[in-house]
């Protein structure tokens, strides 16, 4: 094995955070881009523009790459098709994909396997939609099968006229609904894994999420007053679909914990917002131990190393410019870890997080929450 | 402060270190490389190709740059003032440069500051180094003033042929001759401080450094059974040096510690080898301070996030593929942390490091060194 390449489709921020991992490791990282100005084409010298539903684009893109990977789920199936039959390593594998892409898929495969999810159904009509919400009862989950990322595809309805309007929305699109109850759960939770192609698992602490409009926003490892059965048993589960579904790389699955029990919410087969904290806080990041498991190379230790790391992520507000806040958020703070994506800033668009590891979380919690509400403008003293 | 750039002159393993934070941070970095291959031009995309004797091509590369500072000590003295003239900000200044391009006016200056340095003396003739010899006893040190760089342009001599043979060495390489006695040290120490413009610093933990064969092998931090009062004045030290000298960015200090004295051996106005294991073991690494510092902004915390860190160079040895041997050494030990420069492989030269992280210093030591044996191809099993 000489300096390996891997090839990432995708040039967003997941990308982005792979390059310092891969320039440790000396591992060149080759990503897809479809724009110069994409948060990691900005960073990797070998950058290529292209579009990623181009088969012969994305072939030639593939050539001399010892792995090809993803930023993200919304690689066609016949691209990644087409990859395969040409002979190229791709990681995760294209069908465990498939669960990421299609959450109808990923629910099927995991009741059929006895795993814990939101009740849910596949919905056509109003029928279908009134039978199901006798079911579960108002309001509850719409999504479109194939698109939902961070809160876009996903709608909570209260009606059964807003319910139609919706449905008919997503059909327009060409997709098809997957219905879910609305789980009153207490906190949400996300435990990640990594897997490798010859079955090597490593298991990150689970972890508390707390969304705003439905975006990640805050990051707790490991989860605050969580008993160690229930950490355990969900990072089972996290090994168990890893297995099951014969991921490879990062898969992180986010959990509804509802007080008596964890029900699967989405997952996602790439390095995941829920385990950015791990970049300044655990042995191993998320990010260099997914270039390991594609690559097939033994994993490295998610052990924290402090006891306690929180993430606050960057969700554009007022303050166009980043960086004039970082003289004030610096001098405040000198034990802050900020971490910016190269993007422009729009509302409520992940631009950046921030991370602040040591023992004692209220105190980690003020201060990683001012340095991100002063990096985006929400505070200014 | 929109996104800040950083102009790095030199494309060695430092500027390449640098570019992690940088990503991280969202500050551009822009570096001036001899070729291609060059370490840091492998993973930075704005990497100019250039003469760094050339004045206009310095100064081209220079425009847009909010800072122009250095991977070494070996910009000419023109090219810093060409610089400087056209209204360019360096840091460290060239004035302060001065003092780590030259090992005589180093002398001079920390001797008339009253800092405890090795006998010394500037010698052009045989009488002067017979003069020396009687003070300092044999063997002796001679160093091309404006030479040196790990070793090279260093000389142990045992006698009075060998050290006038040196000397018409250096003389004929047109540079001056500083002697040195050659201290009988317990152990070398090295304390690095971070300094901004603005005059901010902080102090790194003093680390214990060996070398090998004049090149440094392995690096403890902080250093075993220093005193507190003798850590804490070896800080002080290198913060009154920084001040004295005016610089700023990272200042390596490298100390002979004699058991009852610390003496000044080397200084080093840039990242420096003694500062690798920040990069996993402390808070803020020696990179992400050195832009920090230059670009006058708020310094990071250095503290260490575990009680030891400890880093193994790996020096060039018989094994070529370094890759070749990732699936022992981190199958072995999933804790350790390899760094490689993308450089190939000569006997003795610096081709990475490897850093571990923990509480047990002598397992810590251990996990260490097999790991660079084994990447290096020393050990086998």
């Amino acid at each position: 094995m000489s300096a390996p390449r891997v090839g990432v489709i995708g040039g967003g921020q997941l990308a982005r955070m792979m390059q310092p991992v891969a320039i440790n490791l000396g591992i060149q990282l080759r990503v897809l881009c479809s724009s110069p100005d994409d948060s990691a084409a900005q960073v990797v010298p070998d950058s290529v523009l292209a579009d990623q539903t181009d088969i012969s684009a994305v072939l030639d893109f593939a050539k001399g790459c010892d792995v090809i990977t993803f930023d993200h789920e919304h690689v066609p199936g016949y691209v990644l098709a087409a990859l395969v039959d040409a002979g190229h390593n791709v990681q995760p594998n294209p069908k465990a994909l498939q669960f990421a892409q299609d959450k109808l898929m990923m629910r099927a495969a995991l009741t059929e396997a006895g795993i814990a999810c939101p009740r849910w159904k596949q919905i056509s009509n109003a029928q279908q939609l009134e039978d199901f919400a006798l079911t579960v009862g108002w309001p509850l989950i719409l999504k479109s099968a194939k698109g939902g990322y961070d809160g876009k595809g996903v709608w909570l309805v209260e009606t059964l006229a807003q319910g139609l309007e919706v449905i008919s929305d997503i059909q327009a699109h060409g997709q098809e609904v997957l219905a879910e109850e609305c789980v009153p759960f207490v906190r949400e939770l996300a435990a990640q894994v990594a897997r490798s192609p010859h079955g090597q698992c490593v298991a990150y602490p689970v972890v508390q999420s707390t969304q705003t409009n439905g975006i990640c926003h805050e990051v707790v490892a490991p989860a605050p007053d969580l008993s160690e059965n229930r950490a355990v048993a969900a990072q089972e589960l996290a090994l168990r679909i890893a297995a099951l579904l014969d991921v490879t790389g990062m898969l992180a699955v986010e959990l509804f914990d509802t007080g008596s029990e964890l029900l699967v919410n989405e997952l996602a087969m790439r390095p995941h917002n829920s385990g950015h904290w791990s970049m300044d806080g655990s042995v191993t990041s998320q990010f260099e131990n997914h270039l390991r498991a594609v690559l097939d190379l033994p994993l490295g230790s998610p052990a924290q190393v402090t006891p306690f790391a929180i993430m606050v992520n960057l969700l554009g507000q007022d303050l166009d410019d980043l960086h004039s806040a970082f003289r004030h958020v610096m001098a405040r703070d000198p034990g802050v870890k900020v971490h910016l994506y190269g993007k422009a800033v729009k509302q409520g668009r992940k631009i950046g997080h921030v991370n602040v590891i040591g023992d004692n979380l209220s105190d980690l919690t003020q201060r990683a929450w001012h340095a991100a509400d002063y990096l985006t403008g929400v505070i200014d003293e």
